[in-house]
Formats: C-alpha cells, sequence, structure tokens
C-alpha cells in the first residue's frame, strides 16, 4: 500500500515541474471525449483546480459538440453540413451560444468552484473578447476571429479566476459566431503569449505509424520547422492538419510549447506537465 | 428647434443630478416590457452606457421571460403552473439557465458593449455568486437565496465592467436554481450596500387608485415605515406586495433608494436620476 | 417646450463627443471678453466643472488684462507702452503678480468651487513651472519661457483639482515677468503633451474674408501645413500672427487639436467640444 | 576656527531632535518682524528648506501686516479702524487677498524655491480650505473660521510640497474674509492633528516678568491646565491673550506640542527644535 | 511500481491540507536529531521549500545544541551547568551568537537556496527582533524574551523569503542573549499570530503510557484546558513541561495550532500537515 | 564656545551635499584601522545612522581581519600562507564565515540599531546574493565572484533597513568561499549602479610622494583614464594597485564616484561627503 512517506516523495518530485510554470499562463483546450464521462470531466476540473491553485494561470477555452446536436435536434433546426462542416445561420448561432455559454460553460464552472477554484464563465462578446468575421459565405456564421481583446482575460486571472471562455465570438453589427475550439484556443493562447497551449484530442499524439497506437510509434517533440517534412512524408494528414496549423500558429505567435495531448487518459494534463518526455507530442520553435 | 446651445445647457443641468451618483452602485433590475421591443432594449443598454461612463457603478440584473416558455415549447418540455408559479424540475432548470445566461444575458453584453460600454456577462455560478435552497418542495428548483458573494461584482466594478447578471444560482450539490429576478436585484444590491436599486416594471408606480394610471393617483416617496398602513388601505395589493418586500429588504441591508419605475417609457431610469421628483414610485428608510 | 426626455436625448448625443476627451489633458485659455461680464464668467466655469466632472482632465491658464490696468492706475503707476506692448519694470510686475495670481486667479478658483469643482489656484512660480528670460532688454519683465516644468500640474491633476494658472512666471534671481497668456497657454499645453488646448479669443476664428463675420467666411479646419500660404494670402494677418504661432508650437510639441473659439458666445467651450463641425477654427497636424 | 570635524560633530547632535519630526506635521505662522528684513526672510527659508529636506511635513501659515497697509494707502483707500481692529469692507478684502495671496505668498514660494524646496502657494479659497463667517457684523469682513478642509494641504505635503497658505477666506457666496494668522494657523494645526505648531512672534516668549526680557524671566513650558493660573496673576495678560488662546484651542483639538517662539532671532525655528530646552515657550497638554 | 497515475492522484490528495495553510504563516522549531544527519536536515529544508512554494509562509526558529558545545571546547571555553542549564557567561554568548547565527544559520540558508526557496539568514538582532532581559541573574545572557519586533519578518515574508531565525538576542546595553530555541519560537509565532506552529522533537508526542511509544498511546489532540489535568495524572511531566507551556503561550497569543512533532521522521512536516490525523500531538485552543 | 546658532550653520551648510546622495545608493567598504577601536566603530556606525536617517540608501561591506586570526588560533587551525595570501581550507572558510556571519556582522547591526537605524545582517548566501568560483586552485576556497544578485539587497533599502554584508560566499555545490572585502563592495557597488562607493583604508589616500603623508602629496581626483601613467610612474604601487583595481571595475559598471579614504580619521565618511573637497582621493570616469 502506499503510504503518506510515499505521498509525501511525490508531492516533492512534483515541486519541480509545477515551478517551470508558476505565474505563467497555461491555456488548456477542452473538448471531445474528455468532455464526454462525468468522471473524466470531473477530473479534469479537478486538475486545473490544482494547478490554479499552485500558482499557474490557467485559461480554459471549451467547445461543446454534441450538446450543440442534441439541442438543435430537440428544438427541431435541421443540421445541414457542406463538406463536413455544420452550415450555421442565425438561428443556430443562436443555439450555439446558448448551449456553449449558457450550459456547458456555467456548468464547468460550476464545478470549478465546486473543487475549491475559482472561476468566471466568459464567451467572445464578453469584454469584446472574440471579434469576427465569416470564414466564408457558404457556411454562414462560422466566424474567423480578425482580433482578440486579451484585457478581460487578464482582469480575471489577476483577480484571481480562472476564465473558462465558451468559443463564441461576435461583431460590430450584432451576429453570433461559431468558432472552432482549436482556433480559438490558439488565439487565445497566441493573444496571450502564453506559456503553453494544451490542446486535447481523442488521439495519443502524432504517430509515425498510425496504425501503431503506442510508445513506439509515438513522436515526442516536433520542432515547428520540421513540419512541412512530416506532411510531405504523410505522418501529419487529414484531421490533424488544422490541429498541426494551430500548434504553429501559436508558436509563431510567442507560445513556448504546444501539446496536442490524449483527453481520453486520466489526468492527462498533470501527466504532460510532470514529467520531461510528458504524455503525448509537445510542438515547439527550434531543435 | 433645438439648437447646441439648450443642448449645453440641458448638459449642466443634469450635472448635479449624476453627480449624487458618482463612484456609487446603482443596481437595476431590467424584465418586463422594456426587455421586449429592440428600441427600448437599445436605448437601455444606451442610457446604462451614459451612466457607466459618466462614473456610475452600474450593476444590471436581469431576468428572461417569454424566452424561457418559447424555448422550452420549442424543446417539447411541457410546462406545469403551481398556484400561478412555474413548477422547475432539473431539466427546465437547465434550460432556465441556458436561455438566461446564454441568450439573453449575453445579447444584452453584445449591446452594450456596442456602445461603447465595458460588460461582463455573469450568472448566480460564476464565482459563486448565489447560493441558493430550494423555495418549497413543491415548486422544484426555484431558488430561494441563502448567500450572495459579491466579490466577483466588485472585482468587475473596480475594473471598470458593467457586470451582466442572470439570476440562476447554484449549490453545493450542483444543482441549478431559477431565482425570481426581483428578489435577485434585491439581494444583490443589499450586499453590496448599493445607493440605489431600480426596479423597471410594467406600471407608472404605487398608485393610490388604482383604476386611474396618472400623475395625481401616483405616490411618489413612500417611507418603509408607511408600508402596512398602505397594505391595509389596499394600495399594496396582489403582484405588488413581493415587489413592495424586495424594496423593504434592500433598504433594511442599507440601499439608500428603492425606485419602482415604468419601463415602458424611453429613458425611464434617466428620467429617474434626472430630476428631484423623478418617475415612479421611491422608497426610503425614513420620512 | 423642451421635456425630460429631450434632455436625456440630448445627454446621449454629448456622450461621444465627451468620451474622446475623457481622462485626457484639454488646456484652456482663457481671456479677453468672456473674462468681463459676471454672467460669462460664471458660464465658463459652469463648463469647466462640467467637463471636469465628466472625467476630462481641465487645465486653465488664465491673463487679466483690464484689472493690471485699473490697479496700475489705482496704485499711480504710470504705463508705458514700447510698440504697442507694455513696459514692465519691476513694480509694475509685483502688481501683474498681486492682481493675477492673488484677484483674478483666486477669484477663478472660488467660482469654480461654488459650482462644484475642485480647484486650485498657482501660478508660474509654484512647483518652479515657468522659468522665464526677458523677451527682450527694452520690454523689461515680460517674460520668455525658457523651461516649464509640468510636475505641480500633473501632481494636482492626479488628485482631481483643476490647475488654474496665473501667466507669470520667475528666474533665479528672484525676479517676476509677466507673460502672454497665449504663449503661456500653448507652452503649458506642448510640455504637457495635451490631447487640445482651445484659445478663447474675441473673434469668430479664423475668416476667409475678414470683413465678414459668418459661417461662410470661417475656415473650419487648418493643417499646419497650410499656414504659410494662408499668411501669403493675407488670411492671416495682425494679431492673429502670434496667436496662429502659438497653434503651431502647440501642434508641433505634440497638442493634437488647437482651436481659436470665440469666447463672446456662451458655452463657447461646450460648443466647440460637442460637435463635429465645432464653432470657431481647429488647428491640426496633417490632413 | 571651527573646522569639518567639528561639523560633523553638530550635524550629529542634530540627529534626534530632527528625528522626532521626521514624516511628522510641523504648522509655523510666519509673521512680524521676521517677515520684514531680506536677510531674515531668507534665513527662515533656507531653515524651512532643511526642515522639509530632512522628511519633516512643513506647512507654512502667512500673514501680511505692513504690506496690505502700504498697498491700501498706495491704491487711495482709507483705513478704519474699530477698537484697535481694521474694519475690511469688500474692496479692502480684496486688497488683503490681492496683497497676500498674490504678493507676500509668492514671494515666499519663489524663495523656498530657490533654496532647492518644492512648495506650492495657497490660500484659504483652494481646495475649498477655509470657509469663514463674519466674525462680527461691525468688522465686515473679518472672518471666524467655521471649517477647515485639509485635503488639498494633506495632497501637497503627499506630494512633498511645502503649502504656503495665505490667510484669506471664503465663503459659499463669493465673499472673501481677512483672518487673524495666529487663529488660522491654529485652526489649521488642529485640523490636521499636526506634532506640533510655532508661532514666530515679535516676543522672547512667556515672561514671568514682563520688565525683564531675559532668561531667568522667560517660563520655559506652560501646561494648558496652568493658563488660568497665568492669566490671574497677569503673566498672560494684553495682546498674549489671543495668542495663548490660539495654542490652547490646537492643543485641545490634538497637536501636541505649541511654541511661541522669537522671530527677530535667527534660525528662531531650528534653535527651538535643536534642543530640549527650546527657545522661547512651549505649550504642552499634561505636566 | 508506482506510477504517474497514482503521482497524480497524491497530488490531488495534498491539495485541500496544503490549501488549509496558504497564504497563513507557519512557525517552525527546527533543532534536535532532524538537525544532525545530512539526509535528514535536507530532507527537513526540501519540505520546507515546497512549503513555501505553493504558497505557505514559512517562518524557521532554530537552535544548535552540539555545535555550540563542539566549537566552545575547541576554543578551550569550559562548560559550566547550574541544574542543568548551562551558564553563559560574556565569552559564551559570542560563540553562541557566531555558531547560531554564523554557521548553522547560514548554512540552513544556503540548503534551501540550493532547493530554489529564496530565503535569508536572521538572528534577534537583525530589525531589533528580540529584546531580553536575563532569565536570572545566576545562568548569565540565558535570555528572556520581553518584546518581539516582527517588522522584518513580515518584510522578508511579503519579498517572498524565508527568513531563518538563530535563537539570539540583545538588550540596549549591547549584550547577547542565548535563547531557548522552543520559547523563542512560541514567542515569535504568538506575536506574528501565526496560524501554526511545529515544535520538531526527539519524541513521537505526548504519550498517555510513556513506556509504550505506539500510536495507541499516543494523545493526538490536546485542548488547552486540559493540560491541567495532564500534568496531575502525570502524562506531561519532566522536559514536556517547558514544551507544552510554549504550546500553551502561543495559542494564548492566538495561534490555532501547535504540533509537537517527531523530528526523527522523514518528512515529518508534511505528514503532520497532509492529514487530519497528523503525525503527533495537536494543541488547539477549544475542544 | 560653539553655540546652538554655529550648529544651524552647519547644519545648512551640510544640506547642498546631503542632498546630492538623497535617495542614491552609497557602498561603504569598512575594514581595516576603524574596524578597531571601539570608540571609531562607533563613530563610524553613528555616520552611517546619520546618512541613512536624511535618505541616503546606505550598503555597508565589511571584512574582519584580525578577528578571523584570533579565532582560527584559538581553535588550533593552523594558517597558511602562499605568496602572502592565506589558504582557506573547507574548516578555514566554515571559521570565516561563522567570525563574519555571526559575530563581526550582527555585532555591526547591533550598534547601528543601537542608535535608532534600521539594519539586517547579510552574508552572500542570503538570497543568493555572491555567487563564487575559486580564485585560483591553490588558494583553495578564496573566492571570486561570478554573479551578483542584488535583489535581496534592493528589498531591504525599499523596506529601509541598512544592509550589512559579510564577504562570504557560497556555489551550488554548498561550499563557502572567502572573499576579499574590497573586491566585494566594488562588485557590489557596480551591480547595485550605485552613486558611490567609498573604500575606508589605513591610508590617507593616493600620494604623489609616499614619503610625505600630508595634504600637499595627496592626490584628490584621479579619471580612470589617467590610472595606467600613474602606474608607470610608481605612484600607483604594491597594495595599491589591486585597491585602484577595484576603484575602476566599479566606475566601469556604473558608480559615479569612488574614494580612497582614510578610516583612521574620525567622521572620515561625513568628512569625504561634506565637502567639495572631500578628505582622501577620489575617483572618477572622465577628467
Amino acid at each position: 500500500m502506499i503510504d503518506k512517506h510515499q505521498q509525501a516523495e511525490f508531492l516533492l518530485e512534483a515541486m519541480p515541474y509545477i515551478k517551470k510554470y508558476q505565474n505563467k499562463i497555461l491555456v488548456i483546450k477542452y473538448g471531445g471525449s474528455a468532455m464526454i464521462g462525468d468522471e473524466l470531466k470531473e477530473s479534469v476540473m479537478r486538475d486545473l483546480t490544482l494547478l490554479s491553485f499552485v500558482g499557474i494561470k490557467v485559461v480554459l477555452v471549451h467547445g461543446g459538440g454534441p450538446e450543440i446536436s442534441q439541442t438543435l435536434e430537440r428544438m427541431g433546426i435541421p443540421s445541414k453540413f457542406i463538406g463536413g462542416l455544420r452550415y450555421t445561420d442565425e438561428e443556430t448561432a443562436e443555439v450555439v451560444r446558448m448551449v456553449l455559454a449558457g450550459k456547458v460553460n456555467k456548468s464547468l464552472v460550476h464545478m470549478l468552484e465546486a473543487f475549491g477554484a475559482k472561476a468566471v464563465g466568459l464567451c467572445g462578446m464578453d469584454g469584446n473578447m472574440l471579434t469576427c468575421v465569416k470564414e466564408s459565405e457558404e457556411l454562414g456564421f462560422v466566424g474567423k476571429i480578425v482580433h482578440v481583446d486579451t484585457q478581460l482575460i487578464l482582469d480575471s486571472l489577476e483577480k484571481g479566476y480562472i476564465p473558462v471562455i465558451s468559443t463564441v465570438g461576435g461583431d460590430d453589427e450584432g451576429n453570433i459566431y461559431n468558432i472552432n475550439a482549436d482556433t480559438a484556443a490558439s488565439a487565445i493562447a497566441g493573444a496571450l503569449e502564453a506559456e503553453s497551449l494544451i490542446l486535447m484530442t481523442d488521439i495519443r499524439g502524432l504517430l509515425r505509424d498510425k496504425t501503431r497506437d503506442d510508445d513506439e510509434s509515438l513522436i515526442r517533440k516536433v520542432s515547428v520547422s520540421d513540419i512541412p517534412s512530416l506532411v510531405n512524408e504523410g505522418i501529419i494528414s487529414g484531421g490533424m492538419i488544422p490541429k498541426v496549423k494551430c500548434c504553429r500558429e501559436a508558436i509563431r505567435k510567442g507560445v513556448n510549447r504546444v501539446f496536442i495531448t490524449d483527453g481520453r487518459v486520466k489526468h492527462s494534463i498533470l501527466l504532460e506537465l510532470l514529467s520531461d518526455e510528458g504524455l503525448g507530442t509537445m510542438f515547439v520553435k527550434g531543435d
């Protein structure tokens, strides 16, 4: 059995890793499987509470996936997809905002506070945070971020809150935009010049051999300069292409480390931060 | 025609009234008719922007009335009323939160910012602001506020934001509560020891003769000590009883002036604050 | 009749104009006709109180004109003019200081405070604000400013006071200098890198046709690069030449907008700031 | 000859005395002979500069005596005395303000700054500092202070300035009042709860035998409780009665030590503060 | 084998315990066996670094025991004991200061900083922290603390340092006093109104049956009101009497919890703080 | 006899000299004869108290010379010299730290506080202040400073303490280094970019003719560019070479004035600062 003495040792081992992030900004994109089961959800919120509590400035950016579809269906609003992407008309955009900013967001805030954290639920409209234009005319109100105002995020962090951010944005005409969560997290991390960005996904990380989901196949560290050749080799392909683009963009704007982490694994965020090797794939600027 | 010279004079006339509220907290309960038409809505948001802009610390508390019913209906969730009050089960409470905190709230924030104000949309879960228990077992999750944590409101005001607050609360078990907006505004104003509280309603104010909605019938000023006799005389009756109770409670906790104001009138808030006589009925402590 | 509703509308219309100047420094040179009648004087002080009150950092620089002559005459000190300018010997300089800093200044301060502003009366000696040398030997103690120390002005503004400044300066030998008020205001505005400088005058502004004092003849906006040609055309001539020089100097040092405004018009300062077109002539850097 | 070594010793001896006043407020009423000769005047200003410079919060309150009479005479305004006191009509009050706030005040400020101090010249109108009513109807605008607003004095001290204060006050109707300098200094020291108040006079201090102006006759320390018996014995009599009243009032409001000091002696302020025995008479609360 | 997942769980388990002490002051008296072996010493310093690092305000008070005797012997200074206590003449007091403040203290500071903490080594002379008189004439310079000046400790904590304090004090005559470390730690904790005080000892805690050093015999919690009866029963006796007196005194001055902890056990401080039951005996005010 | 009037004059004469250093950092290397007799020692501490007290930021760096030898001898540790320098093994380094940081340092702190200063005794380990490597392998732990961390010194000055610094340093392996006091003071002054550095020595200053210790032979001012030719002429030679090197290094890093001052003279520090000519030799950058 693990006794208290070992627990003390583990605490001490974690010290240098946590220290590295103390008083620094860590942006986490929360979504996918990690967001579905109640146990995993609570585990993530508890991990974030711990990080906030030891002095790391945590910013949580979340999407909402299945809950949006359920509510749309329930309200009898038909879903239309163009090239695999959801067409977002005005009514759909309002439902997206309602589900993300009203349901998912406040439920995460509520959970964080139950664990003892201070949290505040925001969306891209609050403090004019995310200003958008249409990504393309045919997709409707799918937003492309043209400006991030970080003031409200910084004010919240300064006062000790974890800002929990729904990925909906606005424009000067009062339109609502649905924004891809990876993209929003990358833009926010970049604008904040965060220390790190963690993208929680449903995969182990970047795999050298996609048929083998094991440690040997996992690429642990990627320099942004290596990305083109990894694309050429087909190692970065399909759905990984936009994700890797988000990593590269964040680093270009000043983020030091971006992680693609397996959100299906319990405590994946702590595991990513607690060891030199980490859990998934880390993107950095140089070698 | 009104020329610039007269405009300058009007500005100067407003000076002492605005000065009275500068650097003080003004809580506004926004609801009813004032919340329905787009023109009236924009007018209210513009008035609040002006007040915030001249140095008054505005806190906006809103309900959502008709929008909740529409969404429930659209989602096929049946409404059940007990003694005229909506029975709120868990599913209904989630829809209330979604509509208030996700739709109504963020839309008001968006509008305020379009007029140049800084605003942040909050609900009773954010910063553990409103802790509730059940008002009564038979009504389900209709919340009675047992604690108001004003820290997040004060932090927001200090940083220059108008906090826009949805009247949903929580408890330690993760339940969601639907709270009456007058009650919530009164509890928040009381906890903040606000200078004033304005309850926007669909009536002219307290009327001596309810059949006559005119200036002569309007009671302009009420001391809380006069309330019992006004109830006895039948002047305060029906739906006015809980409203007046909210006024009395706020004053008991330290609010100096509480107004019942006609939200159907354009610029009702400015009119209430711009003159000695005001627009509706003012409740004060003493004579 | 103008009712309260219209008043509210006017207030809202003024909002964007005032906002432009909020937390910015506005230097006003006060003199001429605007300083003579009691009604106009009080009107100016009330306008400045309003501006200070809505968050504009007002700095008032004043001369004293006729009051100096009256006191000199009363004290039996002969006046001597050289090329239209007053020769200022040591005794005259002392009387100038006494009248400006003791009478005119404190009377303006007294009036501002009666309207509710916080004000402090200063002269160029206080905080070593204005250091002078002789403009020319033959004029005696007519001062040319060689250094502006803005510390006391900034300290006063920070603490919420309107600094009211008499245009007398000093040097290290204890001499007193009489300074032209336009020049002093321009030097102070320049050293403060004020947002704007308003020179209150007894004319409508810069006129294309000096025989026609009407809107059509008024030049509303002048870029400093246009000044030479306006001088060549004779549009800027006579007493306007030193005034325009003050405008140009202020802009060269970083002031964004300089106005030549008709001080004979009631609320001229508010009118200049309340509309896009303004009242008199605005000087700016570029086009 | 005194060499540098002795100078160092003297500096060290002064240390504990200065330390006693560091960061404390010292109000000095400056008037009488100390204000006449240029050498004595400069010596006082240099002493005050030193005190300010070693961290004592110096507040200088001054009258103007002979200069007022000279200017009145020069302006042909007749002087009228009632029971030895000057009758002050409106015109006289304006001349008093002009001479005190415009001439004497700014000249002291100028001198202090020449010695390296930071100084700001104020009068009772600035920051609404001294609010007056008429002392008696028959004396005209001779002021009795009914309120001291210390904010501007405290703001000035906080920013490192020596506030130099002319003893003219105002009221809400715009009247100007001439105030006795001892009374004003006492009221200001009392409102500031200053550590000490020094009244510079033209006498050695309180003398046991008024015919003998020597050390033996000098009473060095007086408790306020001893005052009545000293009056009965005739030791406090004539012009000393109002002066001693000022001492007693200041102590009643919280000033710890009040000194009646001989302003005819060079460095009298330093001498009063540099030794346990002091120079003149010290008034304290208890024994 | 313990893997990373378990480590994360342990971290999370520690969260509520650490949180209890965050931003609170924890005084630790370090001495006895915990101070002898290098491994145990480093382990204690590492534990303190962790506590400081997670936001607890750690104050370390240490004695020096054997090192003093060794140095005295080496310098040929004879030791003299009176009733089991060391007689401390002037020369001995100087050696005590030299060994504690020069050797032991700076070596602890050096070690803390090697683990990443910020630390500053102080003694009772620094900032006039500990003022003493003689405990008794016959013991010489054994100090009884008559005043604790906490300013330097608070300044050090505010700037993020762990103050490491040697238990030597002084008086106004320049004498040096040797102070018992338990007493000094208790006085310092009391003056700071610390949250907790931990006395590291060479025993398991307060034992019901002194012959049985096991969990069953250990008294885990003692209210100060129970002390007299525990003394009567002989459970508190001998060397425990002065130790328990230190506990009682600290609680009387406002410390919430005082622990007698077994310094021979590795991570004893963390173990005391990581669980509800703790390691040794906890003294509290009430039940 | 010198009376109080002269004392006041002396105080005033000192004003401009002290003013030059107010709020600036003055590093003093204290050693040699000035450290031996009790009277001279107290005199130096009193001078420093005065300087601190009038607002100069004093940093005291001290060695320990004879006391180290005495303690080593008393402990029976043999001294070994290589080329005139003390070989420092591990045991010797520990004794050096014990004597400097435990005895000399705390005794100086104690004395400063007796005179009313606030002081804190530090060594190169505190706050990781002085990081060293071996100067040369053959001398053992004689330290060469490779990094100065000024944070703790600046924190102490900000809080109003005189930091008193023992010249022992450390490294990451826990080794202790004995550092030459002139070198340490120069490195500290350089890292602080102090206004001035005073090296207290046992000589009058730099002498043109070393056989004549009089005013005529004394070189009062040296530009660093003159040093090479002074070395060539043999005026700087022997023990002066490393001292002058310290002066040059400090100036190179940004110190404005470095003084070599005769510590045998009472009040030498005040004398150096109280006059334009000073006492010893001043080194400056340019001519």
